[in-house]
């Protein structure tokens, strides 16, 4: 048995576009410990990058790129069908605009998480999440990719020789393939934050997770828990999060940290 | 007076746009020693990006950002109003995205000339220079910037610690305070490959040119030479140009050899 | 003195751009009798269009279209160059899609209300308020342009063949010129409800309005009055104007059952 | 055995995006009779379909719209992910976009004919091609859907009350199945102009197509041949295409005239 756990709280930030705003950024910073920040392709333009940087490095938060597909219209979140060099380059262009910002600041970029379709697509296409990984690591070596356990994402980003930080959701219903419930489903977000905050404590210490069928889910080590930050209750469900798992003994900081 | 005479030949490239192409990059490379390279927002998306510095370095072409506005419609000539901080973090993301791909390919950015209507507004806009003069010291401070000398642009650039290769426009006609002839005038184009070499080899031996009405105009040192890529006579002109340099016994190379 | 007084009551709406969302469509729809929608360029998607249509129809608004410049990052409220043949495009172009999504609707588009920075240059910008004048007369010469008296917008649309609606900024301070004041500056919007219907009242009733100084400006008749949709009373505002309005005996309905 | 034989030649135009230059449509506009105009979304601008359609009704060529998927990046030709709905709306703003200049232009739209990804993906995908059909249905009845014979689009476009023009590819293999052989593979696009012509005048007159294979693939009436603007012999081939249509005995005209 672990003596000592410890986990990593990630959200997406810095999602405003311009005069289109979006989330809860400065409410939901104290509660974790990494985020990624959009890098202009689904959403973020530079002026809110800046920000976010600087939001983050007040609060001692690592910072992390969150490109995604070119497609403000749709958010990022509808599947398109790149070649592997179109999405070797995009990753390539969007964490390296993020970056700049990061060393502006003084900061360095501690992960990277690919955003809505790209990161589901990437879970189970071979292909794509090779092009991501092989693109990261030509970048820097030492970017932690975000993925989980089992996915193809995971496995390309380790082939590579980048480390991974294994994610659970916390504010998310699981399938029994260890897969998440569609958002279209009832009961697919999770938010009530005792029910996240019980989750995440039994993934973190006991690294499985109840799926929506009863059965339990194997996750293995959990790294980072992911939390949503434009959901009703994302402030009060990060903070009911943070604060439970620092009440049971449970370290939260940047996964940089220990990893 | 000089012994020895060196100066850079450098041109806007990396202008396409996914199926839409622009220039002539891969013919007029073996005639330049400095490539600007458009970043996203005026023109060039992240594929472009990564060839462009490929075929770049394959000729020994140094790669400098040619950030503009976010425009691609009016690719980016078109006066737009910014803020000094909107203006700083549109520099910033821009050089950072194609900094990515240089390190990638293993290069150095040697330089930032901005676009179009940005170039154009911040020869006389202290604030808009001011802004991008900071941005790019921020980021880099071995950023050479290229401006015209006197410039607004120049001067700020200076006061922020930076170099400023003065630039020379082999291929346009001069007023007498040392503007440029506006494109709609005629004749603001040289497209004779002779009259133009004629006017560089002036320009860096002499350090003057002769403008619209006769007059001599007062260049000081040139550094650095541009030529345009997307004229008839592009190609002929800037071959035209390296060989008869070279020819008059002046070094044609990267202007970061001897700055 | 007249004996009947008639007022529209305006907002922009359909702010919205995919998963960014912008605006209290729904809760402001009841008390304002136009709608200007976006029509893709600086805010606004087709998607949004259409649901915007839907929502006015449902609550008897008048539709018009609210085209601005090509400048999504910036909400199209930085001023830009353009070409007059330019403008003219961009204007046929976006009142063409919005009235594609009003056939399907079975709603006429009503009017025309540039936005942003494309209004304000066109205040005084009579070269610019030409080609939008010619373009809407062009395309539909039943529609109707929303400005402020005295405008060159207000004469070109006039000259034009088209019929001009004043309008009336009921939460902005004005300048003794009739311009309002900068938002920029202390005071620039008018939050509490009762002095805008103050103004309000004495606007349509009197046709004068009391400047920043003290000063009275002359408005001649007002014909519509402007609501924005965005600030923290704006449901509030709009509401206690229109119940205002219509307590004082004036008819509030839209502009073209009375101009 | 029919005594009369007719035929529209379409093409693809106005697909340049300001600065960004594609295709020759001034020198292919006088051998075809129908354009498809990109509307702003995969292609084009407005100033550039203002100009289209102007040029074609110089040359009395019929004018439909040629939608395509929000993807400047990827010129429409990656596949995407839409909702009905979201496809919908996307096609009734492209649609009315180009139908406000032509309303302007005094032509009236002939046709749609979608683009790139979305037109190969509407082909089988029967949700997409409703969606498709149903929006242009709702906006004009008619307006003549252009598709292959035996598509899910075909099928679509007539159970919703529009009529379908039947297209052949005059320039292009095909599979025996009746799809065309992909882009990627050798000998796919065919730029010899007498090939492409004797290919044409057995499908107008036989109704009927070598595939790539040798097997003979039906392909029903032809009413409209489709040739591509942007292959090296593009001109040529529509030159010797029209030329010999007409020599041949066959009417070629616009689709409009004769369905």
């Amino acid at each position: 048995m672990r003596l000592r756990f410890q986990v990593d709280i990630n959200c997406d930030l810095g999602e405003s576009f311009g005069a289109f705003k979006v989330g809860n950024d400065a409410e939901i910073m104290p509660y974790i410990t990494s985020a990624n920040v959009a890098c202009g392709f689904h959403a973020g333009e530079p002026l809110t990058m800046a920000q976010t940087i600087a939001l983050a490095k007040k609060h001692g938060v690592a910072v992390g790129a969150h490109p995604g597909y070119p497609d403000l219209m749709g958010f990022g979140r509808r599947e398109m069908q790149l070649t592997s060099e179109e999405a070797k380059s995009y990753i390539i262009y969007q964490i390296g605009a993020l970056q700049a910002f990061a060393k502006v600041f003084g900061v360095n970029l501690q992960h990277v998480k690919p955003h809505g379709a790209m990161y589901n697509m990437a879970l189970k296409d071979r292909e794509l999440s090779r092009a991501i990984a092989e693109a990261i690591a030509k970048l820097d070596l030492d970017l932690i990719v975000f993925a989980p356990p089992k996915s193809a994402l995971a496995e390309m980003a380790a082939n590579t020789g980048l480390r991974v930080a294994y994610e659970f959701f916390a504010d998310r219903a699981y399938n029994s393939d260890g897969s998440l419930v569609s958002r279209k489903m009832p009961g697919a977000i999770i938010e009530k934050p005792d029910k996240a905050l019980k989750r995440a404590l039994r993934a973190v210490k006991e690294g499985v997770v109840e799926a929506f069928d009863g059965t339990l889910v194997e996750l293995g080590q959990v790294h980072t828990i992911c939390v949503h930050g434009d959901t009703p209750t994302a402030v009060k469900l990060a903070e009911a999060l943070k604060k439970g798992l620092v009440k049971a003994g449970i370290e939260v900081k940047p996964v940089s940290q220990f990893i």
